[in-house]
């Protein structure tokens, strides 16, 4: 009776990391919240992949406050080179117009991804400041390959910022080794917390540029005013600059304990299983999905791709079977998406796939009933 | 051993509250996201003042990005005049100097507040297309007698704006009737729920124009992507600009039912009382208060003067008596704040001023011991 | 990650259920309890199916302890008869051995039940003051045909009593229709709340004696000395005899209110299509279940016989596969129980059988690997 | 507005033990299950001082079904001396009427306690099996001297039985140094825990009694049949012979892991410095207590003797002002109990004192007003 929430974020958490959050009378002058703070900050170099010579940010928001929070690295006038591959790509752009500056998007054709060498071939034209990536496209599940992007371009521009709201925790993130200056995502992502937190990680280049130069960005979403914050948490001494969300903060740093406990790599290979099985389940049915190369699926998300059922039905009928999907938000297609993420289970993945199968033999779509689950059941079997 | 957080928020959260964010698996087009969120909503202009023409928002952060987000208002070049009794009455003026527009600030000496009559002054002297008050300061608790400056100046600005982030919930607020443009609070403070909220309303003026014009915001903070999504949740449909902190409004959701049980009415009388029980005890100990003039003692924060004592060596000992305090933030004095705000009770009361005068004997500071806790209990006695 | 609990109770129970006993400062003497309380013994009546005319009790323990305070209906030399269909019906006979009565007991083959005709015959036989039949024996998942073994044996004997502690909240109960005397159940099986709780509903007959007589039994468990205190709850008047649990019973209140909202009879046919999705994917496996006989197939409980594999085996590694199942306890059979009551779902069916299914296969237990899931989901998809 | 519990048990518990009890998906087989009982058997042998030559048991119910399941070491016609002060003395008594065994009382003026010199006396004159005696009495809050009195006759009987439940973690207990058989507790009383268990620690001459002999005992309280299952579990073994309340076990672990944290010589520190604070407020006030002879005033419960005021009406109207008190039970006195155990605090002392002079006053009971809160304050101030 209670539902799974298979949503791209938040989705179904522990509840050892709600739980965390019924800790009361913490302020945030309280050595309690001093800790989780302190705590979280650590655990992103964690699950970002980078040394202590890197700054994490946790400001409140989400995805997009992060996003916005680059301005901090910005002066009037710069050049920017957005690199989207659907709905949270273009958002990059959304933003940046809203500020003195000049961008550039490149974008590919609905389902795929701009290609390493198409990305190379545009900064070797232009004098960019900044180029973003977005790690995993939460609109269509697409991965772009960051490493591979970043490799053929790093000499060519000075800042780099990936948007890993729908990576971070679930995909393979080396913030550091491959030399990206933000990282950035989400606490209800992946990491499996609940939402109010943008998270960030700055390179040291990063962060030598906010503490010596003003930038466009207004007040609040401005690093230069969070940045003590941080430092002086990491040394067990309060500090205000505007009140955080205490509680939130004190669940993400539960999440933080739960993911050291299963270990980065052990919840990159899971989230991977999950991922692996529900599009085979998928494709057992005779579903395609809207990523349209396998190099590029995502440990993440899954849209759904549907031929004549209409997704909101699709949406309706499934949680009342129990299990709530994300409705699709790319106008490319008619599908719906499947969050695999933050908590999820191999028996989620039987869930997800029987619910399916069960709503869409029901409700007319064409459909092979019985063979999803077998499939889900065939990879889960041989990934032990 | 719990301690007593009495602190400017958050502050000890009704375990009521705490529990509603336990809430698994709801996501933010989840049928009971929306309905959380609508009836926030509705809380809103409940506590505040206002009937269905005007309009409630609740966006990520707190109150300073409620602050924030009224550029969604301006245009470039427009004329503001901020009036300020302390630190954040200042912060508006640190925002508004991010943005191209022209700030004017009328400031109290130390302790004080600015006259009616001194805005009214300034007003007639200056196209202002903005007024903002702070109805509570929260660095000093000081109050401002924000309706009797709004008869002397509605008709020579356009637009008022009012930070009520330490009144609403405890002061009366009247913002239809005041005729305000927008009422701004934040989560964690006399609403007594989690932090990671800002929380508006707006007058039909204010709406008219952000449904009418460009501004000068930028994206996260800009309400005109925000309105759509509460007008929708509003007719009980899902929409999306961003993630919206969904377990911390399910927290809001719920500190609204609880303050309809209680009444408006009772709850601010209910902060009064302990207000005045908690200066009386402070009086009796031989103790000054910041705020200079008793007409602008305030419901929700009392800061604690210190004649000879280091309120960080007070601090550090209270905590372990069982109660948090706040340190204080306003240069000029050397005190700390009591914040009595959201859940608490007149047994707080007794048992702030008890720790105060156990800390304060064994400290060192001179006071009337076991003076203070009879005051408290006599104003106790004849509130009922 | 978090594992699903398929035991025989407690099982997986509904948050809810568990928050309400985050209530703090809840005294035996509390408004909070006594509403609690009240309101449970009138769910009791409910689920059991009775009027006011039948007197409910709730006390510590758990099904033993209810069955032991039957001894408060019975004086020293009274004749007894017990229906045993396997391990729990034997634990009357363990019960009564140590009191002074006289107790003889009717036992099918293992697997099997003592059919009405046999038991029949036996209370024809001899001057019975009391026969105990077992609703639905956990030991086994045998239902005994309760109702038809009373139509033939209503006349003969003074008191029936009926051990529902896995039948009350998932197979149909009558207790008044059937003229039962005393029917008795637990906590934490098909009503889902926690464990710590005995629970009886007592026909007018059983309440008359307790009122006017003397028994055998000792002093906790005696029902004279709870029953003031069910009556004064139900008056709205806390009353004392020994210290109740009180925690638990503000979660068993939280139970019943969710189960009056799901309607008992929704929440027995809820039961009924789990019950026959898992034994449909077991059969399709090609695994044979304990209950002998398709009419005694319970709702609540599925003994899963084993050919080659040690159940205990099955049981570590379906733990580590994410759901934990109940060890047998019959010394007849190898197997292992799976325990369907509660608040469990459909689609728990899918996961129970998906997670026999892929550990059989692995450790060599021959199957049909596949047809399981598949035939579960014909079940679920004809059952809307 | 949250009331403060100053009952005599449950009183306010903290949060952390509560929220233990949300673990889901815990059967009686499950591993956190056996942990959490072998943690908390531990946790008893800590808290009444023995070794690991004395069992522990941790049954369902409270302190009656410890008290009853005692028969498991007695015989028919076995001779017992209760030792008793008042209502919960006088239980014992009524207990072993049910039995065939032979009881004599021995028994104070109301508020006074039996002299270890009037136990010998008895003890001498006859050839006793078993004494109980009652540590702290709950209805009168008089504290038997269990040492001096054991001390005089430990030579003259087989078995001696203390009532720990108004005294385990609240007073000193030393069970193996004092040469006690069977030491007993209750989960919800000064060990902070829920309601739902008996606790009881058994010397090695008791175990060997258990384990050799039959007894007149019943079946659901014979520690014969508990027995087995608490030595598998100390072996990290599941085992059954009836369901234990498994979500109150997990709360009671939490409660002991929260107990060694403070120290169980700092936790009678703490609640001996809150029950001298309340009967210096008291004696301030004016106001007499229950118990006669200061050595035999307990850590744990205070009776309040009232002059002209109906202790109902007193507990009606301070449940008003926050704090809910205990009635009165014994019938000699007009009176109501303070019960200061578990988590209490010295600010809840503080309360406690101006709730009740507040009440008072207005009631009209003749006291002095604001002097009661003030002899709190000194004892608090002194007892740092």
């Amino acid at each position: 009776m209670d539902k799974l929430l298979l949503h791209v974020g938040p989705t179904t958490i522990k509840e050892d990391v709600l739980i965390a959050g019924l800790e009361n009378n913490v302020g945030f002058t309280s050595k309690e919240f001093v800790e989780a703070l302190s705590y979280s900050l650590k655990g992103l170099r964690y699950v970002m992949g980078a040394s202590k010579s890197y700054q994490p940010l946790i400001i409140p928001g989400g995805g997009t406050s992060a996003m916005e929070s680059i301005t901090s690295l910005l002066k009037p006038n710069d050049k920017i080179l957005v690199v989207s591959n659907g709905v949270f790509g273009d958002r990059w752009e959304q933003i940046f117009k809203r500020y003195p500056v000049n961008v550039k998007v490149l974008r590919p054709s609905p389902g795929g991804y701009v290609k390493p060498e198409e990305v190379e071939e545009e900064v070797r034209k232009d004098n960019y400041k900044l180029i973003t990536l977005t790690h995993v496209e939460t609109s269509t599940g697409v991965r772009e390959p960051v490493k591979d992007v970043i490799n053929k371009i790093r000499r060519y521009v000075e800042l780099i910022a990936v948007d890993g709201v729908s990576s971070v925790g679930a995909e393979e993130v080396k913030a550091e080794e491959w030399n990206v200056d933000v990282y950035l995502s989400a606490s209800q992502k992946a990491l499996g917390s609940s939402a109010g937190l943008g998270l960030l990680l700055l390179s040291p280049k990063a962060v030598s540029i906010l503490d010596s130069q003003d930038s466009i960005a207004g007040y609040y979403l401005n690093l230069k005013n969070w940045l003590p914050v941080m430092r002086a948490v990491e040394e067990d001494k309060a500090a205000y600059f505007a009140t955080p969300p205490v509680h939130v903060i004190l669940q993400l740093a539960e999440a933080f304990r739960l993911i050291e406990k299963e270990g980065i790599e052990n919840r990159i290979k899971r989230h991977e299983t999950v991922a692996s099985a529900i599009r085979a389940g998928l494709k057992a049915l005779g579903l395609d999905i809207v990523a349209r190369r396998p190099e590029s699926y995502s440990n993440t998300v899954t849209g759904v791709l549907l031929k004549t059922i209409e997704p909101q039905k699709v949406l309706a009928e499934t949680v009342n079977e129990g299990v709530e999907f994300a409705p699709g938000v790319h106008p490319a297609f008619k599908y719906f998406r499947i969050g695999h993420m933050g908590w999820v289970t191999p028996n989620d993945a039987i869930v997800a796939i029987s619910v399916i199968e069960r709503t869409l033999r029901r409700l007319g779509e064409p459909i092979r009933f019985g063979e999803g689950v077998k499939a889900v059941e065939e990879v889960l079997s041989s990934a032990r």
